[in-house]
């Protein structure tokens, strides 16, 4: 839905005024929760407008189950997380229309999807970090701007799905205080990083909704903010759809964050700063707080009016056959077509973080006898993450390995232990599946040992009951026996492969250094154990890169309430890295050749170019995934280290060569000063475009180098 | 192992009696615990008692995973039986040598596993039920005997592994008073009902230990009782093994069941009743107990010796190149050749209760799409049990069914809601997934629901949290949602095959008059989903029967607490079965020839012979269950409705035809009188030979009589 369309636009806003000129002031209040209630005599049905659809329609039974965020994050790839969007829209069309006609109005039955999570994974103890798409706002900008196209769809009426860009803002653990934690962040930090995600949503992806957070920024409860919802996100963005609060987050404003003190001071503070829609029950209080003269009807009036926009523009409240997307027929829910994408989506997402003497891939002839171990081996679980629905085939990666192995290979599968305990028979001595996961390696030629995470382990607030607390991790170790198995499992000798399903980064520092191969699969969806048979033996060559740095400790990092982003994440640390953001191997070698630039200085608001040829010089076929990073090496206020502006996934025969050609616009160029203030100004800008971050460790990892540009803006 | 040699035993009893002689009081007091210690300086290494193999060997990671005990029963199968705990003997040995080899001596991994469980289902509410061969004494005790033979081996000098019956005696529930409860039992029913099972393991089994149990029965503490070890167990029956107690049972005694004041005095009294071996800790205090005056180091003596010969029987003080079966080889466990015996037993254990007009089996080119919906459709844990192993592959029915239909053919797979709760989505409105069952009904060809129960919801006390109470079942209807998913799915038209899940009856009168089809699946084992396909498509003809009566209603029981066998089981019921003990149809249709009788009188001490000719008149190869039941019409005391004293598995080609002949000794002609005494008193017997009970019921839903016999005993 193009909201260029100014005609369209005002018509839908007329009419949407109109509509809401017919209601009583009890009836628009009844719009204005997440439960709208039906006014029969306006022909306006129920509608609930809670759903989900982080990564698949979730919560709402079968649906294609892709790799959760944080993986398809990985990807780097745009064109996918577009193409999957459209997939859930289709899904979630053909399930609504579905559920419709079977009179089920319910919630997570509806076209206004709450994803994606565009908030900055800037600490890796956060539970919901696999949620978003990392810790890097251009990356993140770019794939929720995919993900909103792709889920909003391109009808010049009709809205295909509507996106929600959430949590907006600054918002991310931890979990355990989120009902009453205030965020203190800078402007340069709030404009550099917290922000610019949330900005592209709005302003490249015309998101139809934002989420606003449960804690406080600044001060101001983000779900009632002025500086955020009146200033930034209406006034300097021009954000003209709706905005609902996060879930009983209202409430938190008298409860838990004491901004006000009533609950009708609460219903006020949101509505008059613009929180249009409310996911919980405070907005039952409109009528009072309205009496009580803390809210006008005029003010109600305009929430309700994009709220009817937005239901107006999905095509709610119009006939059937004139909606288009009516007629996706239910057929279409977890169709081959669509398994087909999940299973390349974990392909892409994998990625590949040590291949010592090129082990992997395995040929499958030289393996009589694989060892499967670990105890996200066979897990389910492990595949999906959260807000996820329901696959009607899992692979886990012992399936995937069953299916994928010669016949009369023998596979030893053994649990090792449990996820997090020290025991996995309850009654039984700690280890208690150490002896079987020994037999198993030493009767195999390879050993491929699955830990990690799941959603157990890594979640939210109230939704989880672990050896941790709240969902948020407090260390970054492998958690329970883990390590003890995968060292125990080591010295047996046999060449170990280590597959990590987790939503976050763990410090696998021992593994780094002792096992043969690792490959970070992330939670890669219904086929994801197929997808990493699939590259264990080759079947794909791995092109995922880290959407988030993987830190040595938990040591090295900054307090987890503090949002200054100072040591936090590749743009502004300081320490090397485990494994850096962007890195990631593959099977074969790609060669970079610099093409000289035609001119190396640009007067402000000129677009600077950036060519580069990429070459794939060894032997296996596969995709490379480019990275611009950009660096000002002079300018008048601190700046971070380089920075991702650019990404292409290039894919290439052997022997096979592209130009890539980057655009840099003032969006690239520009710089975030103390102000928040986006600046282009005179700079030198150094660029490093290749496989990888141009850091030290990156190149030790790789053994190769970025290439080198340098321009100047004037 | 054959107790019959005369000379072993009493070689072994020697070995052992010297050994213990070595011991001083202490240490022998030390091998008395289930987690027994070593005593170095006589080579005795430490070994822990407690290992379970219910149907597979059980929490110790992977195994094969046959169908749960009351599944196995349902196949009247002894030889199937006793191949499967063969093969549970050869995986249990293959893994205890393994982890001796890796040093793991800890629970679960020795060679003492604490199977059957003989006790008699009495009360279809009992949480444990699925843990054993059903309500018949007769039953129960052929396939504990079978249970027995198979898993201890044939050897003449070594036990392949040691069974134990479980629990002595009179044990069913109710679970939450399982610690505290006095069961009180008319002598005719103990010998009648509860123990003849524990008798034929005892005598005809030679099995290695029995295990007492929690209750009291009659005011005496199992694992305590003077009545059942003394005077029955050893006395009568001459049981040369030893006895366990169930673990933490001995407690019980002064902390539940208050027949003691003190922990010495609990140790004494199990210690002087012959309860050699304690499943707890009590038997720490056997010392001060001794110092007490309480027991004698002599009783001591007599317990250890009885420990120290199971160990030397299993070969555990001797060499390994002595003991044939060390050198099993750890390969076999989940081999090919044992997958296939699981997918055979659940295949043998499924009963067709229902098969309206010939639905099944389905035809594979008139079904170009399914709807397999339920909870139960795409469990894991339904498959299991409780007290299971690991399996590495777990096929559902809806993995079974994907994998059986032809290609091309759609399934439409939907939850329809929670085994229990009223909603599948935490946050959802109750029945958050009918919508989407429906949509997959409508849709489909032919609809398989799968409901049922699984190891959450009916368990041992203290293992389980769910909508009931400590493991048992308060009524036997479906839970949760389950009945109104049915019924809003048999609304819409389609043919409805009711795939039951569970490990005891369901009071499925609604589904018996409404759904085409149902088959009682239990839990099927690893395997489980592709036997249950392999019915639905006719790869296999259904030939399992109900080892259970299922009751129409709880409110026809009697109290749970009321261990009295009136009213009680096919034997002693008055009312009319929704399905009769003995149950399940077949594809094709068997016929019974009368063939008569030589003679119809015999002295009392001669052997009966009743023959029967057995056909194949339909259309299907299959396999018939021939069961033979016996009345006394005029005995001298009370006796019971007919009872089982005979059944065989015949396998026939259609229009092949055999000749079957039951010979009725002493052990089938006896009667219990009211003091217990089995006696063989001049009588006439009906007997009943076909393919079910002869009740009016049985006969109405199978569409045949039993052939019935009439002799007399002078």
């Amino acid at each position: 839905m193009s909201r260029n369309t100014t005609d369209h636009n005002t018509e839908v806003k007329e009419r949407a005024k109109t509509l809401v000129s017919q209601m009583t002031l009890d009836e628009k209040i009844s719009q204005m929760l997440y439960n709208a209630a039906e006014i029969p005599r306006l022909g306006l049905p129920r509608y609930n407008w809670w759903n989900e659809a982080l990564h698949g329609v979730a919560r709402a039974g079968v649906a294609t189950v892709f790799p959760q965020a944080i993986g398809l994050a990985a990807s780097f790839d745009v064109a996918l997380v577009e193409r999957i969007a459209d997939i859930i829209a289709s899904e979630g069309r053909a399930k609504h229309h579905e559920f419709q006609r079977q009179g089920d109005c319910g919630i997570y039955k509806g076209l206004t999807f709450w994803s994606p999570n565009v908030n900055i994974f800037r600490d890796p103890r956060w539970g919901r970090g696999h949620e978003t798409y990392g810790e890097d706002p251009y990356l993140t900008g770019r794939l929720g701007v995919a993900y909103i196209k792709g889920l909003q769809g391109d009808h010049p009426l009709y809205l295909k799905a509507a996106a929600c860009a959430k949590h907006f803002a600054v918002h991310s653990g931890p979990e355990e205080v989120r009902h009453s934690f205030n965020a203190i962040v800078s402007k340069k930090d709030l404009y550099e990083t917290y922000l610019p995600a949330f900005r592209d949503c709005v302003i490249d992806g015309h998101v139809e909704a934002v989420m606003g957070a449960y804690n406080r920024v600044n001060g101001e409860p983000s779900c009632g903010s002025e500086t955020l919802l009146k200033q930034i996100l209406r006034g300097e963005w021009g954000f003209r759809g709706h905005v609902v609060s996060d879930c009983w987050a209202i409430k938190d404003f008298h409860e838990h964050h004491h901004v006000t003190r009533t609950v009708e001071e609460s219903a006020a503070l949101a509505l008059n700063n613009g929180c249009d829609l409310n996911c919980g029950n405070v907005y039952l209080n409109l009528k009072s707080a309205y009496e009580q003269g803390l809210i006008t009807e005029q003010t109600i009036d305009i929430s309700v009016t994009r709220l009817m926009e937005t239901r107006i523009r999905l095509g709610l409240l119009d006939d059937e056959k004139h909606v288009p997307y009516t007629s996706i027929p239910y057929e279409v829910v977890e169709c081959e077509e669509h398994l087909a994408c999940t299973r390349l989506a974990a392909e892409k997402s994998m990625v590949l973080l040590k291949n010592q003497d090129g082990i992997l891939p395995l040929k499958r002839d030289a393996v009589r006898s694989i060892a499967v171990i670990g105890p996200n081996a066979d897990s389910r679980q492990a595949l999906v993450g959260n807000y996820c629905g329901t696959a009607s085939q899992y692979y886990t990666v012992l399936d995937g390995i069953r299916e994928a192995v010669q016949p009369g290979t023998r596979i030893y599968y053994a649990e090792g232990c449990h996820l997090y305990k020290d025991r996995v028979e309850v009654l039984a001595e700690p280890k208690d599946r150490f002896a079987e996961a020994l037999s198993a390696a030493e009767r195999a030629d390879v050993v491929v040992i699955c830990l990690g995470l799941d959603a157990s382990l890594e979640g939210e607030e109230g939704d989880v009951s672990n050896e941790y607390a709240s969902g948020d991790r407090k260390h970054l170790q492998l958690p329970g026996l883990q390590q003890d198995l995968l060292e125990t499992i080591h010295e047996v000798g046999k060449p170990v492969i280590l597959v990590l399903l987790s939503g976050s980064a763990i410090a696998v520092n021992w593994a780094d250094e002792h096992v043969e191969a690792i490959v970070q699969a992330w939670y890669p969806g219904a086929e994801g154990g197929r997808a990493v048979a699939s590259l264990l033996f080759g079947d794909c060559n791995p092109s995922g890169r880290l959407p988030v740095t993987f830190y040595r400790s938990v040591e090295e990092l900054p307090d987890f309430c503090d949002y200054s982003m100072e040591n936090r994440t590749y743009r502004y640390m300081m320490q090397e890295a485990l494994y850096p953001f962007g890195y990631g191997l593959s099977y074969t070698t790609f060669q970079y050749e610099r093409v000289d630039l035609e001119k190396m200085i640009y007067a402000q608001g000129q677009s600077a170019y950036l060519n580069i040829l990429v070459k794939n010089a060894g032997n296996y076929a596969g995709e490379e995934t480019v990275q611009l990073y950009l660096k000002a090496l002079d300018a008048s206020f601190r700046t971070p280290n380089w920075q991702l502006k650019g990404f292409r996934k290039v894919f290439l025969e052997p022997g096979e060569e592209c130009l890539v050609i980057f655009c840099l616009t003032d969006k690239e160029l520009a710089l975030v000063d103390e102000e928040g203030a986006a600046v282009v100004e005179p700079v030198i800008f150094e660029a490093y475009i290749g496989g990888s971050q141009p850091d030290s460790r990156s190149i030790a990892l790789t053994g190769r180098s970025p290439v080198r540009y340098r321009f100047e803006i004037q």
